[in-house]
């Protein structure tokens, strides 16, 4: 472990924590209902803001990944060796547990206290759930939604684009807006390390339906480094 | 078609498609009221933030106009040759026609699905239609807008503005300020192909009234690019 | 008037045009209710917004003031002649005007139109008048928020500020920050020509009370020219 | 006095009073409801947006720290003098002061005015004071909160980090971040500055709970340039 634990590992493993902590905290404590609460508009924002503040703080150390369907993904792009993509999954898993305990530790200091299913903020779907999507639907949005999310990424950070300043940006906002739309359907997860860790403290249904904010975000990651690879950023390969 | 199947027309396409599942999304799934839903605020920014990412992903690419009446407006001002904008326009329609169907297959997955007047976020007026705004402002608020959101694209791009890296985002974010202003009115088009996703699954009204949608934004669009090359960015043409 | 119909007029009209009838427009279409509306969070963002986008749109071309107490706040601190800012504020009055009558357009199309005290989002106090502040906190409110709106607007497009690319976002962000806290007070002016805009269709208490946004604009934006000029930029001038 | 009464001290002064005036006033002003007011999200934006405002408007003069959790953490991470850091306290509570003054003379000029508990937004937590939760919550969470936002300014202003000048966006968003998050748990001080202005006029509960954000934000603002320059900025430091 400790040829590991160098400032990369550190810095996913914190900017992991801060997008569990403050992401699924916003839902947590500050509550979906637009009146009483932030709204889900508050928690996409929550959600965003957590990666524009952290690419910014950590980007030049690590590439704030923090979301293993990203390494996975710059990995198959040819942009990161594999075994520094399990570096950064094991950090980012470890900072994703963290970040739901620390979430624990306060939530749980307020009267009325529970945990219902579905605790701290854990992606899920079907009956009980929000919107009550089913499996087909939840699928189908955690792919689509993650391979977008990962359009923007590989163009905006791509050494082709001479505004990647402004990736850190561009990226968070995209992750608030599939937020915005897509709550209701999965709580969006895109992002495997997320998922985890609320469920561990969840239990029951959230770890139950685990595989598929396991499965769905890595294989849009996936789908989305080879369309950019081939069909955008080098058409050359594809139409000759 | 295979001459056209390069980098652009994906990226156009993509683009568009985004837009549409994800600004049209943000109201069909999350919902237009501000305390269960994300409130109109919250589709103001759904469609705001997918041209802010989709700017710094392909804009590097394509220019990523995903919309028809930017591409005219670009012909018009001399910046872009009608063959391509041409090519542009068939890759924004099929764009927000696959962007529509993904939405259609996410939200017919849910209890209670069924297929409302105007649904899957298409636009219109008049009776029904959310503020039921008659022809006449329907047909002014398109034209202003587009005229208005045209003038921030030429610009924010004009080769003469050094700051030409925030022009995503001011951009984006003023389709944001039009969807805060304009959505009790029309729904908000200033986009044709954005009309014509939705209008192919909806039927009825949404297609019977698609002509405004085709009509009053290339009309802003043109009146843009006249007034900012010959008012704002060539006044010497002008006050000769 | 032929020698001042130059781009810069242009620019100033149409910017100021564009400030009136989507900052505006969005409390009178849309709705500061936030369940039904877009709230007040969504008039601040409209009203910020318009500055963001007309910032990067015009900003090259004259400096997109848009707001009489802007330009003579510029003057105040050697940054513009007197006898520009007497055009750009001709402008500003005119493209207000226009705005305000677009907006007039657009909202008499639909169903229940009707014109009430202080009608199209004119800005005022006292009874009746959302808060029911009284002139003491109006006067206050706009002095205080126009000194704030100056000393970010003269301290980010400083020429010793390296990042005045940013400029755009920072000063139109400030608006939206004014409009968060003071629409309750007086719907929030710091500047002049927004007010006369709506003021002029509307009449009555919102033309008897216009004194007030004339004055305390401008002596807020006279107050942050000498504490800017004298106690920050300056401090020399000062401590000697 | 004299010897500080520079530009910095001003900047620092004005900064601090811009962030209380108007991040509290959105809460005492535009109200936490959300369907008449700004609700918490219109809140959170306020403090944010207060801080992007003030980073461009005097960052280049003072640094726009505007808060003596920054300003200690900075000496403890060796970027400022003890000396220097003094005068930036003393210019903030004061600005603090003044900024709650202007917002108790405004505010204080409406009907039905008086002065609740906690009022002005002071900080506070336990029974009566919003999600009402105990003594540890509230610690753990100014500590953490502070901790998240101090790693987010060390990271952002690195002389390593080449996008520097997003610095003013990244760290006044994530101001606005923490208090999506954390309203309901302390009002969010992460600033002593910030919640002795308030409750210098509040008296009673605010003053006497006035040491939590006095210690907590330190504290946090410590570990955090701990754990920055240590585990992520010189590693070497740390794995020798």
């Amino acid at each position: 472990m400790n040829v590991t634990l160098n400032a990369k590992f550190i810095a996913e493993m914190l900017g992991t924590m801060v997008l569990v902590l403050m992401g699924c905290g916003s839902a947590v404590i500050a509550g979906a209902d637009g009146t009483t609460g932030v709204g889900l508009l508050g928690i996409a924002f929550a959600f965003g803001l957590s990666v524009v503040s952290m690419a910014y703080a950590i980007g030049h150390i690590s590439g704030c990944h923090i979301n293993p369907a990203i390494s996975i993904s710059m990995v198959v792009a040819g942009r990161m060796k594999a075994k520094e993509a399990l570096i950064y999954i094991v950090a980012q898993v470890i900072g994703a547990i963290i970040g739901a305990g620390v979430l624990y530790l306060i939530f749980s200091n307020h009267p009325g206290f529970e945990m219902k299913p579905w605790a701290l903020g854990a992606n899920g779907w079907g009956t009980g759930y929000l919107g009550e999507y089913n499996t087909t639907a939840a699928f189908v949005a955690e792919f689509i939604f993650t391979f977008i999310f990962l359009l923007v990424i590989l163009g905006s950070t791509s050494t082709k684009n001479i505004n990647g300043g402004f990736a850190g940006l561009a990226i968070g906002l995209s992750l608030t807006l599939i937020h915005i739309v897509g709550i209701k359907v999965t709580g969006v997860s895109v992002n495997p390390a997320r998922s985890i860790g609320p469920a561990v403290f969840a239990g029951g249904e959230a770890l139950s339906q685990l595989w598929l904010f396991l499965v769905a975000p890595v294989l849009g990651g996936i789908a989305a480094a080879f369309i950019h690879g081939f069909l955008i950023e080098n058409p050359k390969n594809f139409t000759e």
